[in-house]
């Protein structure tokens, strides 16, 4: 809902002040509107466009060389004045005459017409196109009679290229005519939106469904039909565009439009779905732009604009424009960009390993086997640990880590490498596949404690013990954590500790790592045990702050798995 | 929500995908992110940025010339992996050393961290630069553990400049660093976001209140609070900011920032109470912007930041730069404005008339008088009626209208104005002071039946009825409303033909008019009765398809209540 204003009576009058001083680059503020604050070439044709408010960039982001010379804004959702489109119109006029852009709304219709009517009684030659881009609102046999959305775009950067080409009026006029003609949308909304200072939302749309074609301003559309993945609903839009296709066309114009709260990003999957159906309908995709063009306040939908192009239509929508919402051409000249060498992740080639590095690889390949079949085991136990305090992903996370360290090191042991090669290789491949801090954390862990092993040297307990505390170290360095922050970092400190006295005390490793594993095992039980220290309801944030990390419990986990295979490995030897 | 997905697992690096095929122009797509499709000169230090998904433009629309030269995207909301920067880095690398640009937190300063060091250990100078403006997560003292918000773009913006404008690594890091520890920003938010494919929010706001400085990932803020109005929330962010503004700053730079569904004519009136405020603080603001540059999914807010400018900063901040989200620099080469000649509507001269035009001309002011004041009693009935099928504001609409248009009529006729150009003057302000459709159509109507009069002539009844007929045609041909669409053309047909038909009777005016204005009711009567076609909950919908409209009955009414003043006139006379 609309939430930031101070009184809903002054909204579109404050927000459009507001816009125009943010903007000053490109527009100044006139009663009711913007002009450009920039001039054209005396005679140039100017492109006023307009409507009303709650739809920007509609109108007033338009407005800059290459696109509008002015935008009047009415009210939100109401049109503007005749005497407003008239007044600014005379400001803006350069003496070529002038072309008035509106969507095909009664309201914009009847203020805009009139205004025109006034404008040519007083001498000045002005044109009307109203857009009718919008399918959803009626049949193609009465398209005179459809709304516009988010196809005004379109059609007003054409015409504003052609004014900006220097053509005339009755020029600019054919071409805004025909990219109209050959400009159609079809929108989708999954929720509505609510006026500032209203208690209610204007119209809405029933949760899990979505209304086909509903209209910017909640009129009706055709259907509503429960919400589809992305793949169908690129499907049931682009068909139902393709549809209206005019023989022997080859390439489009692409606007795919954000209402408001569907964003950026969905709108980027979604058009990836669009981009291989039109690609499949063998339309080359000229210049496509998606964001938020037309919007409806905070509507929740899109819609996909295409215009036909031919050779006049694709020159002036991919000419040059520069205003707050849509920029074409370059503001920086760059040449084009060098070939990239490699997407790899750097070189898989190991150096050359002794034979007792070879064998201290595949031992840690082998305790990598062991973590990572018990860490899939525990992997729905860690899951529910970490869903208390966080996302409840620790247990996944922390199985496909511990996967792709064995296949990394399955690999390294395969292509001859050392000790230190294979446990670096995995601490890579963990930290990459896992994902999130913990990922990074293994990561960062094994590759330090890697640093104290060699591919030549046969895995002494003394370099064991080194590379524990360099793997510490680099975590609370890196990490920024410390004691007491409820982090693995709680466990791993007891078990370093643990592991350097017992080896002090001349321990074998087998016995001192199992010392230091009880040790971090009891203090990753201590951190289960921490009251929640906030009530709020927010996991993320508790999280950060005093809630339980299960990290404390997998590394213990980790420490006592890998204690039973050294044990294990050393009955057997 | 996010509602447009196919497998919610592979949501980040789908938009990825679709971002890199939409803007090719400025990127071209590598695994786990985006470098610039154009190349820097050789020997640029690379700016490199990146975090989690979910964020967008943070942190792809972020990569073109000026600004960065690649991004990094992790999976939504999580880190990219050590590897992928790594691999990006090597890719991005110009010679001249890396910036790595991205948000204070724990998962991207660890990866961020440790692809640095791998890259140092391949012989690439690295340097990190974690941009820590959240004012609401750390104190002052310990501003280093702030948390990165829209400072991001604040301070890649201005790294980004410095490396265009050739400066060493060791430079550009200098001014990364000391743009950072100019940057400050505050959040409020209004409302959560839904993770793709989740059933429930990640996090919420309790309806009505705002939590101040939560963080774009749910992070604990200050408080919640209720909802305060848009100068209330600029106090409240602009005070805070200022309560850091060090010693000697008169300049600062801006941006404000929207979450997601926070939306642009929302931020621009916000924009102008923030505005306000730093010019009472004596600070010049260079080169704003309001808009969505850190966005949470569909997350409700808002947050500012500001940069504390000195004459290095600010040749960076405005310097050009060119990539999805922003541009500076003008691509079009432009002059300055033109001097506005008049931001009037148009010349308040009247022709001169004739004693006969001028008693015609007050006879019309006394109609708008008693039509007026008729329609200030009926303004609630009107309204009453109106909100059955529309927005409830009919009746506000039309006494408005009619007092603009009595006001106009005032100041004609003591101008000495006739009768043509009183009518006329009272129907562009009505048009202009009563907005939407019915305000519009009455101003048409009225200056439609203007131009039967005459300045010079008394008001003979034959021009009154022709007029009638004009302004009939003029709201049928620009309104495009026909009988039987329940407009004020189902009561206006009935009115101009009974006129018509008692007139060539030979029936005086009065008489006449009384009989038309008779026939106007019944027929506006029978349209309060028509029964709803549609039983959808969509008031805008409705009104535009088969709802009773309220325009049928006040322009009878209207009618009516001229017919009394001529009826009572002529009983004067």
């Amino acid at each position: 809902m609309t939430t930031i204003f101070d009184d809903p009576a002054q909204f579109a009058a404050t927000a459009l002040s507001g816009f125009a001083a943010l903007y000053a680059r490109y527009v100044r503020p006139v009663r009711g509107g913007v002009l450009r604050s920039t001039s054209g070439p005396e005679g140039k044709v100017s492109i006023v466009v307009g409507g009303g408010s709650g739809h920007y960039p509609a109108f007033a982001g338009y407005v800059g060389p290459g696109l509008a010379d002015a935008a009047v804004a009415g009210d939100v959702f109401a049109s503007p004045s005749t005497a407003a489109i008239a007044r600014i119109c005379r400001q803006a006029d350069n003496g070529g005459g002038i072309l008035l852009g509106f969507g095909n709304y009664a309201g914009d219709v009847l203020n805009f017409g009139v205004a025109a009517e006034r404008l040519r009684a007083e001498g000045i030659d002005v044109r009307i196109v109203p857009v009718t881009d919008d399918v959803a609102s009626a049949s193609v046999e009465t398209s005179a009679k459809r709304r516009g959305i988010a196809g005004d775009l379109v059609v007003f950067k054409i015409a504003g290229a052609a004014a900006e080409a220097g053509r005339s009026l009755d020029e600019v006029e054919r071409i805004a005519r025909h990219a109209n003609a050959r400009t159609v949308s079809f929108g989708v909304a999954f929720g509505g939106c609510t006026l500032p200072g209203a208690t209610h939302p204007l119209f809405t749309v029933a949760s899990g469904q979505m209304a086909l074609g509903l209209g910017i301003h909640g009129e009706p559309g055709i259907r509503d039909e429960s919400i589809v993945s992305a793949s169908e609903l690129a499907r049931l839009m682009t068909d139902r565009l393709l549809s209206e296709r005019p023989a022997g066309v080859h390439r489009v114009g692409v606007v795919l439009n954000g209402l408001g709260a569907t964003k950026y990003e969905e709108l980027f999957v979604l058009w990836t779905a669009i981009a291989k159906r039109l690609a499949d309908a063998e339309l080359d995709v000229i210049a496509p732009e998606a964001g938020e063009f037309v919007t409806s306040l905070d509507m929740q939908g899109c819609s996909l604009s295409l215009i036909w192009l031919d050779d006049e239509l694709e020159t002036f929508w991919t000419a040059p424009c520069d205003s707050p919402v849509l920029r074409r051409g370059a503001a920086i000249a760059t040449s084009p960009g060098r070939d990239i060498e490699t997407d790899a992740d750097g070189p898989l080639s190991f150096p050359t390993a002794s034979p007792d590095g070879k064998r201290g690889g595949i031992c840690i390949k082998r305790l990598l086997e062991a973590v990572t079949q018990m860490l899939r085991d525990a992997e729905d136990e860690l899951g529910r640990l970490d869903a208390r305090a966080g996302d409840g992903d620790h247990g996944q996370g922390m199985s496909r880590g511990a996967s792709a360290a064995l296949d990394a090191a399955t690999v390294a042991t395969a292509a001859g490498a050392g000790s230190a090669s294979v446990l670096a290789a995995a601490g890579d491949a963990w930290a990459d596949r896992a994902g999130g801090t913990s990922g990074a954390i293994w990561g960062l862990l094994l590759r330090a404690w890697s640093t104290a092993l060699s591919d030549h040297d046969p895995i002494y307990d003394k370099a064991v013990v080194a590379g524990a505390r360099l793997a510490l170290d680099s975590v609370c360095r890196l990490g920024g954590a410390k004691i007491g922050d409820k982090t693995l970092v709680d466990a791993f400190v007891p078990f370093v500790e643990g592991l350097e006295t017992a080896a002090n005390a001349g321990k074998p490793l087998p016995i001192a790592w199992a010392e230091a594993a009880s040790a971090a095992k009891v203090a990753a039980e201590a951190t289960k045990n921490l009251a929640p220290r906030l009530g709020r309801a927010r996991p993320l944030a508790e999280k950060s702050i005093g809630h339980p990390d299960a990290g404390a419990v997998s590394l213990a986990m980790i420490a006592g798995c890998a204690g039973t295979v050294l044990v294990h490995a050393e009955e057997h030897a």
